[in-house]
């Protein structure tokens, strides 16, 4: 006989993993002195690139990101009023759950639009129209498209903020803040006490040219090059166009370390943090990239290496490192929802409603 | 010429439908003590099957369903700032949108996944990486997929609370949980005075092991079996595999006397419900069935029996008996939201906003 | 080497573009006196027709939504704990964003449907018996449907009210609305200062047969036809049917001066008015039209004719307009919005949370 389902079988815990990380922001938010002033400018800016932060304003957005983090439950209402055109041109979970459910825990409401065929855009409509007309819909606007040229579109019209959330194989640069709050709450000794913290090798396995969480990736390290010995992208070794031709270019002009390798397990035991990235834009798709590159429970990897992961898990990330220490890629899906918050906050000009000091 | 459309033309009434079943709550009501000490456990409890419940926490959910239904006015905010993921990767109007009315009704917010194809799933993601996201973005999630282990696989990796919202041909727990609520409405007397209240003749029409609604609703009914004198299976005869194979001894264990027939016509004259079904699961996709089974105004229907209906309904059941009073099942469908009200609040622990005594 | 993105790149104004319009409000305000008596019956009516209303009631509409125009922060919160169900089984940015945006912005929450093929209307279910669940889930429906007959038919099980946002060729009532409100925004003095404000001679080019937001208007501007000296349908002659067998007729029964050209450039110079419109519905797919009908910067316009576009633009409306004093049609799709919550708000029964004087 089937045994039935009892209440016991159905039992949870809603206790947290204890994986490392998600104690972690409260010395990064004790590390970083309050100073909303270099925030104001959010308020009237895109997000376009990760190339646009300063220092500054990264800290500090980082600064916020820890304090909601560190207390989820205190702001509930910054963006209350307020609407977001969540426009999803292009498949996403990951992505869009994040935004808006950053969004709602900030108290505001929200248009979803999760696929272009039903928009007027299928009826012939410009983009520049349709930024027009979000002017009179909503106070922010996150755009996914697999057009990199959509979002500059939609710029030229619009009155109100847009966020890139993935422009093909262009740029997702809240991912990339996202991902440098990750291993700025891993190693907050980087700001509180930088002569006595050892500098990070890192290394990222994907193609810089064809991953747009990777191009922004390193555009944002490249604004902490004193963070990094070395940053070393693992490829196999099959493509010609692992940069673009100015790309690389640009990062060691900013001074970081970038230097390229095929063999990812000889190097191994020496990485600091394995940010590795399954999924590399070809055209109009997506392609698996990196069954080459697979690591699992029994890599060679440092004892204290950390591993993180930007987006839909293939193969190349054995689920058996889940429960170990090196898992930092749950932490940087948990952190970017308050990463985004905070973003969010300054965008839409409610800082003053979570920093004391706003000017 | 065309007569231009007046103001009176396109006047609609308020006013509810004069069908039984409206005004009964405050009867159940009544009926039941409330105790929230049998809710507690639902906080920290999936709902994947009509099984896990026990019969003090049924009645304690039937009398907080009847509560909200008695005065939709009066609990507004329980679920304030909690955020709901509503996950339809199979298609569905009636159970989404009861689903999310409820939990606008109690004040919260919610994030709608209509379509698979725009998830991550389409980029290979596994359900439990999927179910680690969810943990960092809504406060509950509501599933429905054709894949039957799509809920089991998600369980896996939650810290919030999923319900079964129908998988595959295997289970719609809530839907069931409607149902028994209706029955109750319906007749209170088994609660306040069963003595004195006449069992039921209850006749199913449908295939328990293909269609996911009768399971769960077998699966409720043998929770009180002595309601019930004898409750038929009618099917049309040209299938061997009406049940499960353990499915029926399971049922017949806990006392309920299950038969079966092929001759609704013939029964017809004696029931005092018939729940009525027209769409089986085969494989991926739906037929429909019943067409043999068709029920009208004309039918041999006892005076006071009531219909049942849990889905889109077809042929099988004429709208001329919408006026009559055997129309129960839109009863159920109204019953429904106010059910999946009092388990969304219980299993997202505001039970006590809501009820006077927990514990 | 590729320029960094600074953040003066990405810098935006939120200031409004100085286009005609936006001002307005006001003058109409004051122009009106508010009576909200006349509003009373839109809560016990379904919106079907543009045919529908009758003047004090569009003038008093008017009036609300210059009211919440012109200060857009005062009401907040007239539908709170209001659900809309906003059912667009036909693809549409403009229209579901600017009702939701609508119903956002007076507080109140909303379920999307964005495809017919993710409801139970895939699985068979009627659309009267999908009204009879709307009534169970939501406060107000939005339904736009490529068929004509399904606002009707849903209208026969509702008791709440629903509101046609485009039925195949038939109509668009709040689109029209929303012209009608353009129109006296510009030339508020039709009201306050009937005998001194000349009358408009305005050019449509649209087929009034085959272009439900013709139809609407149409119907519309015959309310008032003494604001119109004449009224030209501009058409190529390529088609028999312009009109309906009896559309002209109710037309000019009205008293409202219609008349048929094909030579727009002739008549342009005269013109008060240009409302230009790109899409005909042709069975169940929509096909440009009016590529023959180009208006730029360098058309023979009247110093102060305004342009009016309903619907996504194509090429018979050049963007080299935009930032001229013609291009009213950015006001017209910001005014809809507004239009919008009035109407909605009315129509929930909350006028008095925004009206002194109801009854």
């Amino acid at each position: 006989m089937v045994d039935p389902v009892t209440s016991e079988k159905v039992s949870f815990s809603r206790q947290k993993l204890d994986v490392y990380g998600d104690a972690h922001p409260k010395k990064l938010l004790k590390a970083i002195s309050e100073d909303g002033d270099h925030l104001k400018n959010l308020a009237e800016q895109h997000i376009l690139s990760a190339d646009q932060f300063s220092r500054e304003e990264l800290l500090q957005l980082f600064r916020l990101s820890a304090k909601f983090e560190g207390n989820p439950a205190r702001f509930r209402t910054p963006l209350k009023g307020k609407i977001l055109i969540s426009a999803f041109y292009e498949p996403s979970t990951r992505t869009r759950l994040s935004f808006e459910s950053a969004w709602h825990r900030l108290g505001g409401d929200i248009m979803s639009i999760t696929d272009r065929s039903t928009t007027g855009i299928a009826k012939g409509e410009s983009l520049e129209d349709v930024g027009e007309m979000f002017n009179n819909y909503g106070d922010c606007v996150v755009l996914r498209d697999s057009n990199e040229e959509s979002v500059h579109l939609m710029m030229d019209s619009l009155r109100i903020p847009i966020i890139n959330a993935g422009n093909g194989v262009d740029e997702h640069p809240t991912q990339a803040l996202a991902d440098l709050y990750t291993i700025l709450k891993w190693r907050p000794g980087f700001i509180s006490n930088p002569e006595e913290t050892a500098k990070i090798k890192m290394g990222i396995v994907g193609i810089p040219n064809k991953m747009r969480t990777v191009r922004s990736l390193l555009k944002m390290l490249a604004k902490f090059p004193e963070f990094f010995e070395e940053v070393i992208i693992f490829h196999d070794g099959s493509s010609d166009d692992i940069f673009d031709p100015d790309q690389l270019e640009q990062l060691k002009e900013s001074g970081l370390n970038v230097v390229q390798e095929t063999d990812l397990k000889a190097r191994l035991p020496e990485l600091d943090i394995i940010y590795i990235n399954a999924i590399a834009w070809v055209g109009n798709t997506f392609e698996s990239f990196g069954d080459k590159f697979v690591i699992n429970k029994d890599s060679p990897l440092k004892k204290d290496a950390i591993i993180m992961h930007p987006l839909a898990r293939g193969e190349e990330l054995d689920t058996n490192l889940d429960g170990t220490a090196h898992n930092w890629y749950f932490s940087q899906a948990r952190g970017a929802v308050f990463l985004r918050m905070a973003l969010l906050t300054c965008m839409c000009e409610r800082t003053e409603r979570v920093m004391d000091i706003v000017e």
